[in-house]
């Protein structure tokens, strides 16, 4: 076995209909662009302008793909990038009209897409330097209608999805605990459909919760917005009862704070800030004139 | 004539579309979480959590509508909140299972609206405080295939949304020119198809160039990258020769230098700030206990 | 830049996605014709049986790409024809089943097409008589479903599109006017919404309320139902006032009397008769035979 | 069994999502006039202003359910009107923003079946006048994605529909023939897989291919493009062999000699004129004014 | 003519439209298997376990084709295996991920397939034993969104796939009947609109309904749930009068008891047991490895 | 907590979108015995024809709640039923043509479902009388389209769903293995991306297998093909070593050979007779004629 390439975990039928969606958004009758520019083959270059992890190839690649575009790439999906002005990253070749029609999409994507791996990887970063050998999740607190790309993203960067959909894990919080009548109830429910394919994760506030949960069979258990000394404490009384179940913290977590979380017994530390509000990397695509 | 209400430009019928794609990503067959709570009636309370704009009204209310729960807001689209924790803005009632499935999506929504309505909020106050007369705008620079939230978002924040899409306002930039050959030609050439109806701007590099498009009919006189006091000289000449010309400032425009750019003669300034890399507003949505 | 191709306009995506579901709506199961001819290489001849302009060449054309055929054409779009019997204006090649998959669909397409194209180029030749230089144009009565089609036709034949929907040009009519309170409050509730990019036309009833519409700020002002002398000494007196402001004439113009519409000030006459109801071209495709 | 009402053969779930697809393509994203309305509840009328069959209620009456607006008609499904300026046929009640977003989808919808219906009932008024007791059909030359409009238009006014569509009756036509090598392996080949439950028709062009076409088992002998004397010859040498064959004519006829092909032993007369080329009927939707 | 290839009956688009809808079905985000196998090219091999005839060829190709891998096939569609242990029929050769990515839905497809046309076979060699010349069909009952792939596996086998669906060839129960007033009325509503392209057949308990029946002008008459000896004196009572009415018998008919209801004057005998709880043929496809 | 609802596992909208493309498959056009019979209100029974268990409540009431219908229920998801002839179970009400519309497929959904319920309790039944205390599952082996009402009719039977797709939980087969060059390094490429939320199970030849997967970190290991003596001893020894780890026994198993799989150290036993190749229950839907 080579060298893993997470690309290959995109369905190329899911991505493509993703992109067919976006350029139907962006051109939903006439591009007037198109006519001013017309179909003779052009060569563009991708520049990356603003430092970060360069994310999201497979749906730059696949935009330009469903315009009978060619892309060439002069790096790889994850390289890091600290540009003095601007660096060619990518070369796209094709009728003139699809380049344009695909710019503004495929731009928007991996400005994206690399903003989500590069605050990942800053995230991983900061963790690397402690001695903990845990993972950084994301949330699911996506994008509506764009978590593939940013989820996938999350993967570039070496962090951990998360459950991707309510379809995936089951996570119990405290709606479904207080509607069950107790956490012991909401897993056995739970475990009378989901069977022994689907994981369980509870979201406990306290660590008797984390122990019931566990008791019942919960595979995850979650401490919810514990302070970094109780979270300690809590995971290491969980693990010395549970050695099999899985430690997550969550809550208030930060690019500041997060070493005080990565403490032992600590399986799994999650935030939103991978996914939601995180800045965007600056890429543009110019067409290379050609010397008359 | 009463008060004008802006959720009033969504179409319901393009506003479910997207909610139904959004359902259909976040649990594509089974909701394990649903067989757990079932499907009596609760209500939930919706918390805003962090400063911002309120805004995405009407996606929410269609998410839930969608999942045959009722909506009861406490506030306006639009209005502004500093909580001091957690303020409750809405309820939402109905079957238990189908207020959880819609909660992430819907928070996932306003979110985002919040977030891009409260920046956006943000830059009309900081120009508000000059006595320059003109509008900000956002650009196409949106999340694929969320375009609809986003743009919509900067209209409840008095934003302007700048041209929608590639069938909309049409731009001629570097690559058209220069594959037309002259400004001149490139706008006689969109002229020829985009008819009375459709407005042409073209995005310049000098005063020249702005001078060129403006005698070929362009209707909007964008100049890109200027620094504020060319940009200043460059609107002036403009508009003493074209007064019905529309001038719009953009490149590298932020919230630190932005006041510098408010000068006369400038009609729009556009920045990609307000709809890339935006922080989200927080809010949660919790069911309402009832005592038993 | 060389010469304008008018079907640049279209976005392939689109065009792709309209062809498949006319192929869906022709078969939607079982082709049993198909089986009887098989799937063995055919090539087929298009002809044009009645006099007109040929116009859907890209509709065409993805009609048999989809369905893998190739299809040469031995004339341009926009060609005028005045068939004795019959002319072959182009072949198309492909596996047999798939020719007549395809042939009726096609047929119907760039009959209507050409039908459309054909009136519209007539219409200009009228036009074209008298020394009027302004635009004619279509409007939005289309077929549902079938509007690209007959916007784009015009285009081939140098008409106006009009404005394309409602996300296009806002037009203020009656209901809208009087729904505010009047035509001030009209635009000046559009403007705070449509922005910098979005033009806004009223229809006017009388010459006050076209130049109370060109006071508040529209961009175009349309003469709806005038008789000519009117048309001419309204038209006159709005443009002395407000020269950058587009006149159109609207309401009952037909063949017979547009010419009587040709009047200095005007800028558009505008008329539904291009886009319905009008007489289709007649085609007809035909497997040729190869000797044996 | 009471009264027979033609537009039970609609099936409402057909019909609603071709209406979807008809509003999403007039408001793709914003819809500006409806801000300037609002949603205040509003009747408008529907009247009629050119003679003419009224046909596509079932249509119209789901452009504005969809909306959430309720529509009372004043006649029915193919009345016919002869309306001296204007008659009013309908209301419609709803939301304001919401009958004006349906108002131009509904309206160009039944001016084409209206179109239809009232050219189909020339006909057979045109035919009804001579002593023949057949049919009149339409053809397969429909706009395409607008077949079920067109098809069920014919219904109303009281004409054929022909075959649907491709996976309806099988029609062998001369490029079938050929490619199988006659009639009858034609036939042989359809009937292998068409099954008891499927009718064949043959074009012929001759008594004598029609004679083979009925020899082999076709359910249908078309007699393509012959004159009248002859059809009638050929209709009755046909019939007198094969009674339970249907005769159809077709090829060249229209209004002005339509009547000539009503002979004896020819079961149905189709002509493309009823759903290409066709008029449409005027018709406009007007809000009521209250008084203030 | 060369030989019949039962598969030119399915048009591509279709098939594909299909193809994509079952993909999504089985990876609707990401593809883990996928990452690990990567994308370098394999070719698989697919072995017959089971005894049957091999059908689905069509859908098992165009899985493979969406998914860009190629399929070589060693036997034909509606071949017969009787298996040892199991044999090689076909290759597929591509990427790794997309083989394994379209193994499942393939192997899925064609067992159903190929069930279908085994047990279909099996009653056609049953009824081949007798001297009766009639057909033996499937009926409406066939699995929710898969039909196209069981009515054409009947095809493959040799049988009748009776009508497809509420738009093909009417049938009249007793629902409509009781509904209408009598069998009378209620084909002469419905030949009101089918016309003369669409067959009426009709549900008949008694030889006196049948008889009505064709009277009022069914072309088929179905005799539902007779014992074999009756049915024999209806249909030759029938046949007497009505030599051109189809008579088809079903109800209770299975395996066991198929050859006493084939007798003279019946002409189609339908049972629901061909696609309906029909067992699967077995399947597997292995990736060829080859040796380092 | 009250009693467990397994319908509630379903999320409405998924279904909704599944019944829309059901209705589309069985009336794409016109429905012409909806004609006959009109809108007028029914009321219709569910009969029971034959034993089984009743699953699929959910599915057949989306039917015709899509269709305006409303359904009463006499019995619950999951009842037995032992008809002598027929039994109602079940109401629907609403315009006749709309039952009529819905029947077919309401009735081939649930005959099905009931159909794979009724097999699953079977094996569960069997198994019961031993003292094992393990799952029996399902495998992918689903009809293409048709997962969720498969799925959910074991669930309803109370058997285990296994892994719902290729985004669930991963399996490794030996194309994966062989592709990655060892167990050890398949799971370890999947771990990088399947995160702590994913289960991965690995498909294993022998017991030295087993241990290695255990080992690398799967949390199933499945014994494939094994006879039941190899199954316990193998299945001890892994259990022995890896008490946490999942034990499946799969290949070859049926109602006959069940009960020597259901060994101790074996978790889960799983088969596709559950959801392949499995009888339909017999249902009929009959409009309740009144008197008169």
């Amino acid at each position: 076995m080579g060298e893993i390439n997470v690309s290959n975990i995109l369905p190329d039928e899911k991505v493509k209909s993703l992109v067919q969606s976006w350029l139907a958004e962006d051109t939903p009758n006439f591009d007037y662009g198109g006519l001013v520019v017309g179909h003779k083959m052009e060569t563009a270059e991708l520049l990356i302008k603003s430092p970060g992890i360069v994310a999201g190839v497979p749906f730059f690649d696949a935009v330009f793909q469903q315009l009978g575009c060619e892309v060439k790439w002069l790096c790889k999906e994850g390289s890091k990038f600290e540009p003095c002005t601007r660096e060619r990253i990518a070369t796209v070749t094709g009728p003139c009209k699809n380049i344009l029609l695909g710019e503004r999409i495929a731009l928007n994507c991996i400005s994206r897409a690399s903003g989500v791996a590069t605050i990942a990887r800053r995230y991983l970063e900061i963790v690397g330097k402690t001695d903990w050998k845990g993972k950084i999740a994301g949330t699911r607190k996506t994008t509506p209608g764009f978590r593939l790309v940013e989820k996938y993203s999350l993967l570039v960067a070496g962090a951990d999805t998360h459950r991707y959909n309510l379809s995936s894990m089951v996570m119990l919080k405290d709606n479904h605990i207080w509607s069950s009548g107790s956490i012991t109830k909401a897993v056995e429910a739970t475990k009378s459909v989901s069977g022994f394919s689907t994981k369980i994760e509870v979201e406990c506030q306290s660590l008797e919760e984390g122990l019931e949960a566990a008791r019942a069979g919960a595979d995850v258990v979650m401490f919810d917005n514990f302070k970094p000394e109780n979270l300690m404490s809590a995971a290491k009384t969980l693990k010395s009862q549970f050695p099999y179940v899985v430690v997550e913290a969550s809550g208030g977590i930060d690019e500041e704070n997060i070493s005080s979380y990565c403490v032992q017994d600590v399986d799994v530390i999650s935030t939103s800030k991978l996914i939601q509000g995180y800045p965007a990397v600056d890429f543009s695509l110019k067409i290379i004139k050609k010397n008359s």
